[in-house]
């Protein structure tokens, strides 16, 4: 029986050491490991796996909404990365620059992308001229590299994939629609596909991102009260393509500015799907998103007619439309129960000699382990059953944690001792001022603003640092 | 009716001048454009969507033979480049190289992935141990960088997209298996998905890949009777892995080297099938490939009810799986037709007052332009049957055009009169010296070896350069 515990052994405890649980678990699922690239990630198959069905899920999504997919060049030159002043000031300390090429010095240093807005308003304003070219709204599924100097799996490294949609439009009105489209677009994904709960709104000034006149955050609650920046849609207004000198004529022959929206979601993501949901078993993969929806595991396969019967459901599943594996190797039932749980494949299908004297299965869900027995007449609709309240099932426990997780306070020792014991978001209100705002993060050990509340009752009318009336109710948190 | 000309005004003719027709298309038809970035492409919607459905295609006949997706870094430091020495005599000339990262110098330069076989292999020596962990099959979708001088819209630029596949094997056998499974992938695809026909087999010793054993190549030809490489798959035997110390275990614990292969097909593949099948009108997309497979075009649309039939039409065809598109746009029915042309849509669909009476549509063929009268009860069966056909002929034609620019040559005066009137593939015996294969190239004016013929009929015994014996037959043609 050693054998068959040595999977959960190999991992810590989450209650016990959530940073070392998290790395244990990456490792064991063989999501992803560092390379010999410091800084750098190898996405092996399983984690990959998991960035595939994201990539599907979400460009469905985008395309709904008329997005076109492209590929601009993965180096940005220095006088392009230049053009807009905030931005440079932002992304420049991050780079890579290459020097040489084919051999010899480059005349001008050339960035691989931290971000690819300088080269899409580049191309815009080579190829827009009337209000005919508008919008563009587009997008690129691709990777980008900032010089982090630390690294942690899917949260944070040189190299990560991504995707950044950029769109220009010829009114204000259109690109701030469509930034509040996107924002929706990553809502509904983290919540009905990943199962993920969040707290959304605008980000700070000083939390923007570089060059942007407002930027929307989707922020989830990691198991251990953390928060995750999971996806964020920028409306730069006309500031940013006024610098590349992107015009278009109307109708009548009038020139105009246009606007200009971007937006993103990373691998980080999966960082966020193994903190919310995963156990001390391994990982747990909300049915959607998951590679293999069911792992079916023979019992006692050696006894005739059970491997055989063992395939025949697995290509019935096959062909309903499931996404199943057999796990018809030469270990143990109970090594091959503690790997499916490892990787967080949400059900298992046991079927043994009795089983099928019986007719039966027996579908045991990840989540909570429960055993289900379902007649072999019935196991296709069954499983997608099953399927489907997990799914629902994770969002709701996750929504209860979040829930739970969510405080406000008025004072900062109020702050101060809500935040040593429990973390997750607190609510409090600010006076607008960025001098506050560092002081808050400072005081609180290090709680930054997630995002602004929109649409709810103010906690009080004054700042939580200085006093003064306030400005906004703001949610505070630490974050990853 | 000057605007419904306009389209095809806009390209030069195909046989007048090739290149120049070539990027007309490409310009005309909006599929990539020149960036800023000096020899690295813009890919536009169009012809982005075009990849997809390559990629979708391939990926899923690569799953089919067990192939998982990874994504591993996009950089490679100079001491992991330098590990295989035929790799890095072969790539160092023309890579990229960062020098300078976050600000400081780096104390080891990085280049930018030419091709990734150095980051697999040095993945594997660190996680390969027991023949438990045998085979990797693993294939990446990315984009690499090469220092060309020249740049040709999908046929050749600094960055380019692709899918590279590393493996690695227990045994010789296996791997070689690998290696000829892939090309075969490969084959199928460019034939049943591309139309487009090849001649294929191994290259020469100095047409293979840098570090292979054996390069296998589909080479297809263009309509100026040019070669194109669009597929290859290489060999490598134990020499590379072993150059990275990459061993196993076996059941009695004896080490062992293992044996590697690599496959890759990229953009340039989109180049191919402009050139294989585009016309004077444009491009012309094979029905499995072409993102849109129809476009309806409603004729006299501001008649009452063509605008609301034509749009159930779409709706109707959308739902019956068809990828398809109404242009009801105000331009003339004229301007429309030539845009679809232009575009290679395989099909359009002209539905107006007196179809829509008699309940029938015209379906116009891309390819040939014939007009089918449809019923409208018929359509949804009609239409993929239409599909099929386009698919189908348009092979045969590009077969026919194939087998019509295949000779022989005995003597190089006779290749050299061959080449001067017709070109496309010529087969000649060859002794196996590179001397031989060089001089041939030089005085045929540019025709290389594209790959050696397999199970084919001798031409003669003797090499057509040397006159000493033949040792291959080979297919020499000029390529791109």
């Amino acid at each position: 029986m050693a054998k068959e515990k040595k999977f959960v052994e190999s991992i810590t405890s989450r209650d016990e050491d959530f940073a070392q649980w998290y790395t244990d678990v990456v490792r064991e699922a063989k999501l992803c490991d560092y390379s010999s690239v410091k800084g750098c990630l190898n996405y092996l198959p399983n984690g990959y796996a998991i960035w595939e069905k994201i990539q599907q899920d979400l460009d469905r999504r985008f395309k709904e909404t008329g997005v076109e997919n492209v590929y601009l060049p993965v180096l940005i030159p220095e006088n392009l990365l230049k053009k807009e002043s905030d931005h440079i000031e932002g992304f420049a300390p991050e780079v890579a620059w290459v020097t040489q090429g084919g051999g010899e010095e480059l005349q001008e240093k050339m960035c691989i992308r931290p971000t690819s807005e300088t080269l899409f308003c580049d191309l815009w304003a080579r190829s827009v001229q009337s209000y005919r070219d508008l919008p563009k709204v587009w997008n690129q599924w691709n990777s980008v590299l900032r010089w982090e100097k630390t690294t942690r799996p899917f949260l944070r490294s040189r190299e990560f994939l991504w995707q950044e949609g950029h769109t220009i439009h010829a009114t204000y009105e259109e690109a701030e629609e469509r930034t509040l489209l996107m924002l929706k677009v990553y809502q509904d994904f983290v919540r009905d596909s990943l199962a993920i709960p969040y707290v959304s709104g605008p980000k700070t000034e000083s939390e923007k991102f570089a060059g942007a006149q407002d930027t929307y955050t989707v922020e989830a609650l990691m198991h251990d009260g953390q928060a995750l920046q999971s996806a964020t849609s920028h409306f730069f207004g006309s500031g940013f393509p006024d610098a590349f000198n992107i015009k278009y004529s109307d109708k009548n022959n009038e020139l105009h500015s246009v606007y200009e929206t971007s937006w993103g979601i990373s691998t980080r993501i999966i960082g966020a799907i193994i903190m919310v949901h995963g156990d001390d078993s391994g990982l747990v993969l909300p049915p959607r998103i998951a590679p293999v929806q069911t792992r079916v595991i023979p019992i006692a396969q050696h006894k005739e007619g059970v491997l055989d019967k063992a395939r025949e459901l697995t290509d019935q599943l096959k062909k309903a439309g499931y996404s199943v594996k057999i796990d018809d190797s030469e270990k143990s039932p109970g090594w091959k129960f503690s790997e499916q749980e490892m990787l967080g494949i949400p059900t298992r299908i046991e079927i043994g000699p009795k089983d099928i004297e019986q007719g039966q299965v027996v579908v045991v869900r990840r989540d909570t382990r429960e055993k289900i027995v379902v007649s072999l007449d019935e196991i296709e609709t069954k499983l997608g059953e099953i399927l489907e309240t997990i799914q629902k099932d994770m969002y709701e426990r996750a929504k209860n944690f979040l829930d739970a997780h969510i405080d406000t306070a008025v004072t900062m020792e109020e702050m101060k001792e809500k935040f040593s014991e429990n973390r997750g978001f607190i609510k409090a209100m600010w006076c607008g001022s960025e001098e506050c705002e560092d002081a808050i993060k400072y005081e609180s050990g290090g709680a930054s603003s997630r995002c602004i509340c929109q649409g709810e009752d103010a906690v009080s009318d004054h700042c939580i640092y200085c006093g003064k009336p306030a400005k906004h109710m703001v949610y505070f948190g630490k974050a990853y």
